[in-house]
């Protein structure tokens, strides 16, 4: 099956509402290239370009992309087959009232430092990051509420997650006929955390694959992730402790139904495999996974 | 060199106090064997033994153990390189009052279940969990407050870290005349978040070696790890966002002063690689460490 490729141009959203109309519409199983800009869009080229506050409108999400059929209660599978980057370099920069330590003593704000490609690296001053891209900002239209790109939420959103990467596939609820993905803000490298607010922000190519799950075996209320050798819960809140708590729950609830354990049985379990991870602390919301390994929960969906 | 082997019959403290005095004194370069009770201290032994409060003396640490001639300003290295289970059995509770998902719905408590010893695995119930086993509890006496040893702090404590495991060494600031190490509250097993409030609770025995470093390359404030490919800052507060805070910062002082970076540049770039990870949600202040690959940090101390 070729391959549906869409661009900025075809169209971007900065914000995921539940009303997104889609400016393609593929089937169950289509394999897509889906190409994003950067998450400043081209403002930053040096580093004497430098961010006085963060833009109004961020991280551009490519899409939506309708899937035919995708119901409210269904789930979408999105596996990340490959991520290439599509710009000479990314740049990591820090935002005056943004980022982990914004404000502290010797952290200057705005500062911008390119992040030269170089082969399979990137390039920080006179060191070199291996290139392992992550998609920062993916979702669908959310149920009830609007969230911009710079938001994560049960949708998906500006999640910022290190695991959504290739190989890897993340399954988001369907809250909207049509389901209506879109993607954006990609990094050539990033922390888990994001502590400065950005990794090497960078644009990209990504080819992946759809899947609608049309009847899940759960209620999936937010974004799961599934790697080589975990599954992992991902949740979004005001305080890393209501992540923890949200995050932990949905592990708690897919253990207790694989192994018909009552929730105490699966919350004290919980606490003895993989565990509690932290994808980023500076976004208005901020994000944290529960990881299970595989040996523990077969295929939950 | 022979092991000096030191038990919970030779002394236990349930607080690091900056008074503390030792019950055997070894030299900097030291073969030690550590035994140490369960947190419970026997006190659970099958799934009828239920607590209804947090003990008020739990975590039992053995020692302290003094260094000659260390000095507040010095840096203790402890490198763990065995750590053996010593009872057929460990346990793994809940208890009112205490742990991540503490009365939420269908989380009952207090609730036990036993994690028996099977070869290389611990069962809970059907399933088996590779060995994998934790300090949960190591520190030194404290520059001026006192700890009980259910509190994490810059001295060390419960700091409930997944990576305080064989092959791994941990560097603790000295904060008194002889450091005045102590360590309990083992694990056969724990996730990182350690949710319910404890991991797999059992007695053990540890060999460990200590050195002292006189004169560290950095002024420590805080526990630190090396791993076999990063190096760890280790930070404990009353919330997750000023762990990471504190954590982000340490790791950023380790990259500027190896990397000639400003601190802005060491920010920057610890948001590129490696980064915060969760040790423990559940304890009276919780822990967060930053890791940094080793390719980026050679030997900071």
């Amino acid at each position: 099956m070729s391959r549906t490729v869409i661009t900025p141009e075809d169209g971007v959203v900065y914000e995921f509402t539940p009303d997104l109309e889609p400016i393609e519409t593929v089937e169950s199983g289509a394999s897509l290239t889906v190409e994003t800009v950067d998450s400043l869009e081209g403002a930053v080229q040096s580093e004497d370009d430098l961010l006085a506050t963060v833009p109004e409108e961020v991280n551009a999400a490519t899409g939506p992309i309708g899937v035919e059929g995708a119901e409210p209660g269904a789930v979408l599978a999105v596996e990340v087959e490959e991520i290439r980057l599509t710009e000479a370099t990314g740049r990591v920069i820090t935002i005056e009232g943004f980022g982990l330590l914004d404000g502290h003593e010797g952290i200057d704000a705005p500062r911008t430092e390119m992040t030269p490609v170089d082969g399979e690296a990137i390039r920080f001053r006179d060191l070199e990051v291996p290139v392992s891209p992550v998609i920062g900002t993916i979702g669908v239209a959310p149920a009830e509420d609007a969230y911009t790109t710079l938001v994560p939420h049960d949708h998906g959103g500006n999640l910022d997650t290190t695991d959504i990467t290739a190989g890897n596939t993340v399954y988001f609820p369907v809250f909207q006929d049509g389901a209506m993905l879109a993607m954006g803000d990609c990094k050539a490298a990033m922390a888990d955390g994001e502590m400065c607010g950005t990794g090497s922000e960078i644009a990209t190519e990504i080819d992946l694959s759809l899947e609608l799950l049309e009847e899940p075996a759960i209620d999936l209320e937010r974004p799961l992730i599934e790697t080589a050798d975990a599954w992992k819960t991902v949740a979004s809140a005001e305080t890393l402790e209501e992540a923890c708590e949200l995050a932990n729950r949905d592990a708690i609830g897919l253990l207790a139904a694989e192994h018909d354990f009552d929730t105490t049985q699966a919350y004290l379990f919980s606490s003895l495999v993989g565990g509690l991870e932290i994808s980023q602390v500076v976004d208005p919301l901020v994000t944290v996974r529960n990881a299970v390994p595989k040996a523990y929960l077969s295929s939950p969906l």
